[in-house]
């Protein structure tokens, strides 16, 4: 279902700033986070930044592991998405707790989340920053999107829980990619 | 008319990515660009990472004075915030031409935007992804926000002049903040 995504429009769906999810994937078993805290840093091959508080159970994972998937959930997934940010991977296998469909990767080891919308297969290649600030650099390596997910409408958090679902689409004059 | 934001709050304004301007000053001249590449890294005292290209003219502002303000404007400035994208401070005085207000912060050089709903003055406190990816971690030293601009809505660039507009809040039970 989910087809190749050209690497240079990674950006267009990072770049407005959605909520996402992260898998990571250590000793065979694999964990899903709720990130929102990341960003575009190159265009192609596109580069990420993005923290993971060393808090979160998946930081040991990606640092030791320097694999994930970026998975970019809907509004439809929204509650889901949530309570798989109010629960930790020590205590719980998500995939199966939240009645999600992993699929496996192709150039790394976590898996895709099939019912996202869009899954990016990433590296980490910078953790300089990781120490002082736990913020990884990655690279992403291979990138899907659902096309039978038309117009998907995505979710930006606020804080506590609250959240802006993408509304209307403006197009203007820009010079800017 | 602007008021003291506590910094505990700026991550609410840009955890949902969007676009946003960033001033900068360099020998008495101040100078704004368009941004969306950022992300929060710590609530409190708050650090956002972003990236501004070695090509934008406020690169080596920000790079030698290693001060800026991130001002976040609503909808209704999305027409100037484009056109002050598509022009560069080598050749404009961006101020004076799209009719902004600028007003003197109190931490930092570079200048609020007063028709911004907030504004947030930083100073750089890590270069070290500078020269590999054009990245820099910021402070927020102060924060602003405008009480007469309820309920703003923002934009979130998709690529290409496509911005997605805020829409309707819905809210989960999260026990994230």
């Amino acid at each position: 279902m989910m087809q190749d995504l050209p690497l240079s429009q990674v950006y267009q769906l990072l770049e407005p700033g959605p909520v996402v999810l992260l898998t990571t994937a250590r000793k065979g078993r694999a964990n899903i986070m709720t990130m929102s805290w990341h960003m575009m840093v190159e265009f192609e091959p596109p580069l990420i930044a993005c923290v993971v508080s060393s808090a979160d159970y998946s930081f040991a994972a990606l640092r030791a592991t320097k694999e994930c998937v970026i998975a970019i959930p809907a509004l439809e997934l929204a509650p889901k998405v949530v309570e798989i940010g109010n629960c930790s991977g020590r205590d719980v296998e998500k995939f199966e707790r939240f009645g999600l469909t992993s699929a496996p990767a192709e150039r790394v080891a976590p898996p895709l989340v099939v019912e996202c919308f869009a899954n990016l297969e990433c590296k980490v290649v910078d953790s300089r920053l990781v120490n002082k600030y736990n913020l990884f650099v990655l690279e992403v390596l291979k990138a899907w999107s659902d096309p039978a997910q038309k117009n998907p409408r995505t979710i930006h958090h606020q804080g506590y829980g609250r959240f802006v679902v993408d509304g209307e689409t403006i197009k203007l004059k820009s010079r800017m990619r």
